[in-house]
């Protein structure tokens, strides 16, 4: 794989995230294909060609894959016969394994667990039975989420100490499932790291994630834990990058456990790709997680890691949006749209990044 | 004029200039056609639409403006008669009087010099003996321009003392020409600046500009004058901005000449738009002078201006981005390139901005 300026690099998905992906690849003077089957996707406004197919359509992977040099994705979702008709053709990063890990929480919890991070107790649950066999180990209040397709809070459901486990496993569509015992954590933190085909890999600063109605509302970095703590989240996400043979940038959620004062860590989920809590690097760390993304991906050597100052990212969903012109106006704001043209509600339209003296 | 995040921004010129508007256009959520005569443009990799179509092609010109709610330009030859046709389907900003007046040395140097603001003497060479009309007054060293069409060194000759000036017009090409004395000066410094229609104006921090080959080499920020001279050099371009009625992103290029301690500016030329010596602001200030170009055409407010560190911005010549994995290791280097694919000597194939702290 000899991949320069001029290549091709091929996008799977065709959202906000193969967008500032296509971006950041035409700032190095790459040329960017993105494939999607949605033809309002926001990335193709952005990149020198763009196919509009289904995942499913092998003959239009095959000749996308044959158009581009070398082939990523934005989301993690990615059928793994798309990946295999892909990936005979065009190298594919981050691999097949990193997907299919990532894809399916029984996998990926117990690839974690395998390596001996700490994760919350989780259990297999194919069916009710197996949910109350769970439930008698692992307790209550407990989450049961389905292996499959779960993104911000979809496909999961809390069981409280008076909850009917029947509703539960009904509201997750009696999919195969896992049974995970609750975290009583004191925030979300992630870490956003690259590594590459040769080994080389860099971490960007730990980051400090808030949820709202289930969907990232605020990121802030530092994430205000201990220098260990720190050191030992970007061990974690090293031995799990190593242990997938992982190229390009990776998160790790973890959660931050305090009890008498000191810090414990516990992993949530890994997502295969540039992520949301990676925003704030547009603007606030040297190279963006986007262009680190690139250069992983094309093997080429990664971007420095540095922090510019204490960053804050916010989301803008659904109408926060229309706030554009106050944001505009705001001295030291990164204003970032997604260029979609309707502001329906949970939908992510665009995110902010402010950037103060490290001392603010 | 109502443009919002989701309206389309016309560009004119699909070259690196075109390229980085659009990719800035695209950060705000604007959807960017760009309209050139070639069909191997590099800002067509990164726009949501394009038109291959030549300038004076007036059906082409009149459905491109009708398909965009508002028109920028990359390059100040846009002629006259197509602003017009522009302009008559969609507004079109910069204004037509500030292409004019920058498309004609004669008209620039006499419109600059009429605001009471210093230029080079000068005078209109129409033939041969206003040529040495002209020499006689002015004197030598001096320099014989082209009045249109001159741009990195071409289009001029230099008289020295040995000079036959019948050489000097025929190296011209005997086309209307100005004749300027030489300006011995220290160094060239630019001051980038954008005005509102609303007359919001914002300035850059100066920058010192090298030449090598007549082609810009490289930008220093800060420019290393006083503060006065500073604020001299912010008030000439604020002062050209609002007599041209400006609407978008201007530079003007000025001569610092220092004797016994003093120092004094000379403007030599405007540019109305982006310019090449403003891109440091990418990536050294809170906000690019292509999104600050966007912000002004679009009727939005001001980005913020300041400057996050000393900044080096070093032009890519020809085989000078063959360098470019070498940059990529580089800590704190930007690499940017246009997606050019010949690497002809004296074409511009990309840039490497460099931020350090202001201190080092």
């Amino acid at each position: 794989m000899d991949i320069r300026p001029g290549s091709t690099l091929g996008i799977l998905g065709g959202g906000q995230l193969g967008r500032m992906i296509a971006m950041a690849a035409a700032e190095l003077g790459l040329r960017a294909h993105v494939y999607c089957p949605d033809e309002n996707s926001p990335a193709f406004d952005v990149c020198a060609e763009h196919t509009v197919a289904p995942y499913d359509d092998e003959s239009a992977l095959i000749r996308f894959a044959k158009s581009v040099d070398v082939i990523t994705y934005e989301f993690e979702n990615v059928p793994g016969a798309t990946a295999d008709i892909l990936s005979a053709h065009a190298p594919l990063a981050p691999n097949a394994k990193s997907l299919a890990v990532s894809q399916d929480r029984l996998l990926e919890k117990s690839f974690i667990a395998d390596l001996g991070i700490p994760v919350a107790p989780f259990a297999d649950v194919a069916d009710e039975a197996d949910l109350a066999a769970a439930l008698e180990r692992i307790g209550r209040p407990s989450v049961l989420k389905t292996r499959r397709f779960g993104y911000d809070g979809k496909g999961q459901a809390m069981i409280r100490p008076d909850t009917d486990p029947a509703a539960a496993w009904a509201a997750v569509g009696q999919a195969p499932s896992i049974l995970e015992g609750f975290v009583l954590f004191e925030r979300e933190v992630s870490v956003v790291a690259a590594r590459t085909a040769s080994g080389e890999f860099a971490a960007f600063d730990l980051c400090a994630n808030e949820h709202r109605n289930h969907i990232l509302d605020t990121t802030r970095v530092p994430a205000g834990v201990s220098a260990e703590t720190e050191r030992q989240a970007v061990e974690v996400a090293r031995r799990i990058a190593e242990a997938l043979d992982y190229v390009g940038v990776l998160a790790v959620e973890m959660f931050l456990v305090t009890a008498d004062g000191t810090e414990r860590l516990v992993v949530n989920e890994i997502a295969p790709r540039v992520h949301n809590s990676g925003h704030w690097t547009l603007g606030g760390a040297v190279t963006s997680q986007f262009e680190q993304h690139v250069r992983a991906v094309c093997g080429w050597p990664l971007g420095d890691t540095a922090r510019l100052g204490r960053v804050e990212m916010k989301n803008l969903i659904g109408p926060e949006a229309d706030a554009w012109r106050q944001v505009l106006a705001e001295p030291g704001a990164h204003l970032h749209l997604y260029g979609k043209a309707e502001a329906r509600p949970g939908r992510k339209m665009g995110h902010v990044t402010r950037v103060f003296p490290e001392s603010a």
